[in-house]
């Protein structure tokens, strides 16, 4: 029953005014709505929701503490997974030496215009110019052909936890396309081809998890085309997510099958059980901080962030609402048990106890921040002996008896986080469009949709789409094979080329 | 009973060989000792124990995973610690702008010569040249001048853990002086200097702990001097440990406290509660992984690492000793055995169960990378239901029955972490000599020592002892005031200007 009391207690609103009345007053709503203008929305949200502050060097963003702590909740599923898959832990140098940079040539053409390169220290010039990491494949393989001998060093597996820089000059993002971004980036050498198809694999069911069962995000796993795929490796696998705001699809993270192509360059070799010299199988995959973009863009609505209650660092905001002439003392009190009681349960939760903002501030100062559950305590709740608890994702209300108080907030949260996955689902499906022919394929291209199209699988009809398709809004491109394939009826043809399908494969702009 | 087995079945020793031949024959040992030539000894070690490959850019090394778990054991004890503070992780740009970077003239000053410089994206020439962060107070504080308006958003505490850059062209030793190297840097802003005053302790004492809890290495709190402390600081209190063999001291890590230097340059003011505009106060801090370096270089021996179980990610390891004609498979089986039985108590433990290395090889192995405690396992171990355990630290080799594994266990590895610490303080203090005079003051410098003498805290002196001490070795300088201050008589002078003593000092060599 908080809600009304906040109101009138609010001195700067006037009574039964308005939440967006409130905000202008408050100076704490979004300007842009999501749907009518989401780009300018999504910049709004980043920055008034505290996880981005704009930086002095374009292309560069300052990744504040509600932004980390989601990064850090990643990290923790991600690393401890891969240590039972009794991957190690290392950490190269950021700095790469031209030479071995541009050893392997299909690699360096895709990063080369990208590298940012350090020529002086101080105010002497370098000798030899010194290129900032884009990647580490370069960076790593020298010393993986020095470690590994025989059969019994492989598999080899380690994963940093690092920086990265790609200068790019294209509409930098925040979390989206920045020019040094956080990742994780595995590189693994194995004896053999099967091993190696499997870890890549494995890894990127790792990958769906954070997404789907961290972000509540739904992806689709697949196989990367040709031209699409790591530069120098031998396939792509991804999941793949979508913003059905902007009809883009998005890389959510990658594994790759690197094949044997580094493995020459390299000249990683071992000794078999044999005695023969074989060359090593290597894989590498990486995800990065955009995840939190794709979080944000999916979940974020017209009133700021929506958080997952799994990666958010507070999951319950606990708000006295003092009525006037009420038991202000005694309302803090029920308010501080309460953050105790559920603290000790397990629970991510805090208490607004500032003074100079009224509970409708806070109440919108939350939600921009995207906190799963807001609990309101005002005097009809302390006579009641229950609090009011009110989901950040579809704004129900519900009075709670404080006697059940801890086992409902597990409920609730955990519905919080199925809901957000069911709600991105449901919206996701909406924009898949099958279709078997150009025209099909153009409408629905007009309709920003995620579209699955049978194709003959020949990079030169990917290039002519692309070519075709050209404009303001950017080109379309696969964005994978997904691996559950529906049924190819034979005698299906390439929407695009008229030639025999050999797939579906999902098409769509994307970041 | 194992290791006379060990001899025996292994083919590729003679007959009761001493442990040198066999590894001369395996190229295992170390050619280096370490008291005849530290420095040889040192980047032997280092590589032979797995922490560090070199790498082709000099001053960058390749942390391997050998290295990197003690980094993670030392960030996960210091990461709770500071969340407990309500200190939270933020990431700020590896970037900085000329402009920012030379806003604070002291601070510039101490570290441009060092500071790394992008001036060229791919094959373009950048319109401003960028600087890679050697520390990031110019990179984070024009933020907290715009996220700081009034004193309800103090204390802002932020922490990063992030790679630096300082292009030193001085010796390059790993861990201990490299051109990048990993740390975290906490920076926090107080409304009043008390806050800030009290924070550096609370910070140096977490310091002290990694220092004498994890990696069993004494330490010395204390204030830097003038001259010492960082460019553009208040003060600056440091832990110090020392050298015992090379005679040098060596800063731990720093807690500074700012001032109002910073703030000043930067803007950053505060509205009090009573509405007066007021500068904030502010402290950064820091530690590195320099620490791994104190660790091998007070703790390694002519056999190698010597790791203290706290921060060993193979705290155990356990050998097979197949004696010919013996029952292998009884005696793998109890191998296994006993990795469970530990592994479910908790302790980090495994078999190395190669079939192409001897165990005399093995012994070596995880001896030159200092595993706490070796198990062997034998035909007459087998049959008296017991193990051989050995010590890492003293060689003691004792046999403990296995109905008793779990508890000995625990017992050995306290008592290891212990005593590594006591014998490292043994050492430590052999080193500090008290000297009242100059004649004192040199004799003790000539023999290596960490010099405790009373000092009249003026710059100017620091400056000619450095002058008159100068020569091949380096010259001595003061490397903290301990908080813990012996009397000081009255009347007492300094042992350098022969004036008035104001406190006791450390002076010595340092990295």
């Amino acid at each position: 029953m908080a809600t009304d009391e906040a109101k009138k207690s609010n001195t700067n609103v006037k009574s039964g005014g308005k939440k967006k009345e409130v905000k202008k007053e408050t100076g704490l709503g979004l300007s842009n709505k999501k749907d009518d203008n989401f780009g300018e929305w999504y910049y709004e949200v980043v920055v008034n929701g505290e996880m981005i502050e704009y930086y002095d060097i374009s292309g560069c963003y300052i990744l504040r503490p509600w932004a980390i702590s989601i990064w850090e909740t990643m990290q923790t599923f991600f690393d401890a997974e891969i240590k039972k898959m009794k991957i190690k832990n290392c950490y190269f140098p950021l700095f790469v030496s031209p030479g071995v940079l541009q050893r392997e040539k299909d690699h360096i053409e895709g990063f080369a215009p990208e590298v940012a390169w350090v020529t002086k220290s101080g105010s002497t010039d370098l000798d030899v110019h010194i290129a900032i990491r884009p990647t580490s494949e370069t960076v790593m393989y020298p010393y993986y052909s020095k470690w590994i001998r025989g059969h019994r060093d492989l598999p080899l597996k380690l994963n940093q936890w690092c920086n990265v820089v790609r200068w790019e000059f294209s509409h930098p993002t925040p979390f989206i396309r920045s020019r040094e971004f956080l990742w994780q980036e595995g590189h693994t050498a194995f004896a053999t081809k099967v091993e190696a198809d499997e870890e890549v694999l494995e890894i990127l069911e790792l990958y769906r998890r954070i997404y789907e069962e961290y972000l509540e995000i739904p992806v689709i796993k697949g196989k990367k085309s040709e031209l699409e795929k790591f530069a120098g490796g031998l396939y792509t696998t991804s999941v793949e997510a979508f913003i059905p705001n902007t009809g883009r699809g998005i890389q959510g993270a990658t594994s790759h099958c690197l094949g044997q192509n580094f493995a020459k360059m390299f000249e990683i070799n071992f000794e078999n059980e044999k005695g023969e010299k074989q060359m090593v199988w290597q894989n590498s995959w990486a995800y990065s901080t955009r995840t939190i973009g794709v979080l944000v863009m999916v979940h974020g609505d017209d009133n700021g962030l929506v958080l997952p209650p799994k990666v958010a660092s507070v999951q319950v905001v606990v708000i006295p609402v003092p009525y006037k002439d009420a038991d202000t003392q005694a309302i803090f009190d029920a308010c501080s048990e309460t953050v105790n009681t559920l603290s000790k349960a397990g629970f991510r939760v805090e208490a607004d106890f500032r003074d100079n903002y009224s509970p409708g501030w806070k109440y919108s100062h939350w939600e921009m921040k995207g906190v799963p559950l807001r609990i309101e305590i005002g005097p009809k709740d302390l006579v009641n002996s229950q609090v009011r608890i009110v989901r950040r994702d579809n704004s129900a209300k519900t009075d709670i008896p404080m006697a059940k108080l801890t086992e409902k907030v597990k409920e609730m949260l955990d519905d919080v986080q199925q809901s957000l996955f069911d709600a991105a689902k449901q919206k996701r499906d909406a924009c898949i469009k099958v279709v078997k022919t150009w025209d099909e394929f153009m409408e629905a291209l007009n309709q920003k949709k995620m579209i699955l199209a049978p194709w003959c699988d020949e990079e030169e009809v990917e290039k002519d789409v692309k070519a075709r398709t050209k404009g303001e809004m950017g080109a379309a491109k696969t964005l994978c094979s997904p691996f559950d394939q529906p049924e190819l009826p034979e005698g299906t043809l390439c929407f695009a080329s008229g030639k025999p399908a050999k797939k579906w494969t999902y098409w769509g702009r994307s970041y």
